[in-house]
């Protein structure tokens, strides 16, 4: 019987021994080790919390004790202990267990969390309405890997120093983001863990916080040691751990970045393998490499996930100082791109879709309000089976509704070459690009669109009766709608594929309403808000119908990809049902 | 002639001696004092920049060096400086210039700037492209008075000090922001002033910034001495400088938050006379402080802007702990307020629909995908004549379209109040309001509606052909719609109060479909995203028609309310008159 097993709440981490603990880490590391290469998940960053982990259970009294996880990926080793190791140990039962804190699991979770930096500001709101109630106990966050460049945990550290009792950040300090770290506060750090945490430059005792460092930040004894001089403070209080990310896993060690995140399957696997296909990924990095080898001012950014787009280290050698990633700091990355612009760069800024939410306010003023000429790819746009905290359905209305701004959706690789290389020459307006997120697919010939002419649909396919609107990921659909049309009604529908997201085409909308009656539109992502309900309004004036396919506005929490399309009716059988009923 | 009447350009600046540049000083303090007068705008921060923004024209050689002004509300002493005096001395002309940054004006203005917390990121791209490009001059960004407590500045810092090269950063520490400044952050300031920048805790430092420091920072010749210093530095350099906020102007330094920014018409008036009268304003404080006397956990919240609000200081004091201003910090007081909501607390949020959207991940991933339940109220939101950095109209667009986030809009106190208190009492829902942007109006009876049935409008009054569904500020817009209607056409229009935002009420559209023709919907804010597309997209497979009021996606700028009104169709006259043409 591992340890383990024999672990069922924390209450049991109590009883343990230093050396039983010790093989608890080791019980853990397994464990994690177990699911990931079954389901896929974080590693990294998770093997290297387990010792902290154990002694934070080991010393503070959870749930009355509260812990707040940032970066909520590093939550395997707490899950473990806290009732759920079965989501680790038993394949059958992994996906019943997310990635991610969740109090639906477990009352040792007490939010939601996905996204990074958000653990000390909610940790200080934890904390004010005990001090409010006159309640008693410790109130802990866990930040670090990478996720301290965030603003938010800047402001969240501001606020939490003025709290003036009991809050202890644990600052997991693994010389790491998701990438290498970047910035300024990085290099405190480093001269921090240079000096066993003696440093004169202290950042955070420079803005008010007690400070203590453990050097051996995987040593179960010395991090019970301080968490128990901390525990019960009545101080903000930093706790300065340095870990190894990684740890127990050679590869994920020597190569921290690949094995931050990875897919099921790799133990045991030859990784070697490099593939040679054409991918979004792969055509926008040589478009990024030649622009640099031709000497021009090209800057590729990424906000600390360069393995989403593929910038691998090769590739980031080869742009050198045309290559800027900012850290998580995705506020920065748009402000930054817009400062590079206007000075006559030409910056060309990847991020996820589910990450440029955490900037709203630079794309508007930033960027929008000075037309800035930027390039922003929006990477893994489209309904998933994702968890609820990392969906990529929000960024069409989150974008497309903020003025000025030019966002494409294009539907083969010709056409996004076309529009990549429209954004990156012209100089006039702020554009974004929702790189599609599926399978490359080439038309075979080349697009020669002259994409300054804005809001400008494609007419693809020209029919009667039934108009298809199909945007982006969503095309394909769109084409297997026209044909399913044909062969139930006997018809041919007009395909158009709008290209713009962020307009309708006045001119062809209005050529419409002459031979057709109804209008639909697909887009990959959430309806409201989004493209399809600016082509609605567009027909409310006229007896033409309008049926506007996407998501709902709702969290999913990793609901089969099937499962939503049939919720949603995104199968061309479904779609021609709905078209039926109104034609 | 006055020293001022002489500068057409900084090169004027540069001929003059110190004793010149002195008188200069106080010219540049009389402009500000009549424009403000006479137009409205800022006092205080600019008031305090006087010198420092003489001495950076006097050393560095604008345009080719760059400033980059953060709170471009500081910028007027610059402006005076480069060919736009007109705008403060000439009545007249003073709406020819605006209250903040402007390429269009000026080409010593890089940005259109209106937010805080930007310029170091801005000028990092900046500075980035220059070295790209292999140029070379100085780029000075100036941030400051409360602007530092901002996510996007310390991301900003964070990678400025990675650059490598000449950037340089000044840091107006005029001991305040809008309101006095909060966060461990200014605590490190006030040590750096109490040792003439010699404390040995040095936040700036610590990032790897070089760090010089002005006592005197509206003493001309010594800043002159320090700017001498850093130019053509290449190192990321801070040159912190203590100012006095308000300087000149006696009422502004006895009351800096008073005089932040002022109305006209304040030289030789009598500010003593309170306003008695009922407004949002206070029945919100009202509401808050009535809590707070029974002893309950509520926390009234504010970012930096307690003024807007009306939580003046007797108002603050009187909530005491109760009362959190977070400053300029609107990511922290988002997941903030979720920490207090989560762990039993009534957090209370105030925020300006302008500066909502400096925080949209937390909306969606701290509050809404948890569910807390937090009261945000947003205030201001609607079509105005501001500046473009500060237009209110797109809330709706960025708050309605976040799953689990209920956003209501009431249309007079009584439904305030119930919605209000609602929102505060439940458990289940994140809950915004928008505040009237209006004058208080009373229906009379008290508001009894169970607003935990979500998305249920209210049947004002029923009646036939078109269906006026009117949301919020536009509610009386849309009682006079119906007169007219009734005036013009003879009939009786239906009348709805939708009070949510976030959805349609399915049942009660679904009626309209039987004697209804025409829909049409008014809200005050974009269309691109907002609640009438909704609307619009319910009725898409019907064959009634809807007609969206509200603005169009742009960004205006200080154009009248009235022109707005009748570009987008936001008369009673112009409404109906658009109705005839469908009907």
């Amino acid at each position: 019987m591992t340890v383990l097993e024999t672990i069922n709440s924390p209450q049991d981490v109590k009883k343990l021994s230093v050396e039983e603990m010790n093989m608890l880490a080791q019980d853990i590391r397994d464990g994690i080790l177990k699911r990931v290469n079954t389901i896929g998940g974080h590693l990294g960053p998770d093997l290297g919390i387990a010792e902290a982990t154990i002694a934070m259970h080991y010393v503070f009294d959870s749930p009355k004790d509260k812990f707040v996880f940032d970066v909520s990926h590093q939550v395997y080793p707490h899950k473990m202990l806290t009732g759920r190791k079965h989501g680790f140990l038993e394949p059958s039962k992994m996906h019943e267990i997310s990635g991610y804190s969740n109090p639906k699991e477990s009352e040792h979770d007490h939010f939601v969390i996905g996204h990074t930096s958000t653990s000390v500001s909610l940790a200080t709101g934890v904390a004010k309405a005990r001090d409010l109630k006159g309640e008693n106990y410790n109130v802990i966050a866990l930040i670090g890997d990478g996720s301290l460049s965030g603003g938010e945990a800047y402001e969240g550290f501001n606020n939490a120093a003025e709290l003036n009792s009991n809050i202890i950040i644990i600052v997991n300090d693994n010389e790491m983001s998701i990438a290498p770290n970047q910035g300024g506060l990085y290099k405190n750090l480093a001269e921090l863990r240079n000096t066993n945490g003696q440093a004169q430059v202290n950042v955070f005792k420079a803005i008010g916080f007690d400070y203590y460092y453990v050097e051996e930040g995987n040593n179960i004894e010395k991090l019970i040691d301080v968490f128990k001089k901390v525990k019960d403070t009545d101080r903000p209080t930093v706790v300065h751990i340095h870990t190894l990310k990684g740890k127990g896993y050679e590869p994920a060690v020597a190569d921290k970045e690949t094995y931050h995140w990875h897919l099921p399957g790799f133990l045991n696997s030859n990784e070697s393998s490099v593939n040679q296909e054409e991918t979004y990924n792969s055509i926008t990095k040589d478009f990024l490499l030649d622009k640099k080898q031709k000497g021009e001012p090209v800057v590729a950014i990424t906000a600390a996930t360069p393995g989403v787009f593929d910038f691998n280290p090769e590739f980031r050698l080869k742009m050198g100082k045309n290559f800027t990633d900012v850290g998580i700091a995705e506020e920065h990355a748009i402000a930054y791109a817009s400062g590079l612009a206007k000075n006559g760069a030409k910056p060309v800024l990847a991020l996820m879709s589910s990450f440029v939410q955490r900037t709203y306010d630079q794309m508007s003023q930033d960027l929008a309000l000075n037309n800035s000429p930027a390039t922003v790819l929006i990477y893994w746009g489209g309904i998933s089976g994702a968890d609820m905290t990392h969906l990529c359905t929000f960024d069409i209305p989150l974008i497309s509704n903020i003025p000025n701004i030019v966002y494409l959706s294009p539907v083969s690789k010709e056409e996004y070459l076309a529009m990549l290389e429209w954004s990156y020459s012209q100089n006039e307006h702020t554009v974004f690009i929702r790189v599609p997120a599926i399978d490359l697919v080439s038309d075979g010939t080349s697009d020669n669109t002259d994409y300054s002419q804005l809001n400008k649909y494609k007419l693809v396919e020209k029919g009667e009766k039934v108009a298809v609107i199909a945007a982006g990921n969503f095309f394909g659909l769109g084409r297997q709608v026209r044909e399913e049309i044909k062969k139930q009604l006997g018809f041919d529908a007009t395909l158009i594929n709008p290209r713009f997201l962020t307009g309708v085409d006045s001119e062809m909308l209005e050529n419409l309403k002459k031979d057709h009656s109804v209008v639909i539109t697909l887009e990959d992502g959430e309806l409201d808000g989004g493209f399809g309900e600016k082509v609605t309004r567009f027909f409310g004036n006229s007896s033409v119908k309008v049926l506007n396919f996407g998501s709902k506005k709702e969290f999913t929490d990793r609901v089969p990809l099937e499962e939503l399309y049939n919720r949603y009716h995104l199968t061309k059988e479904l779609i021609v049902q709905d078209v039926k009923e109104v034609l």
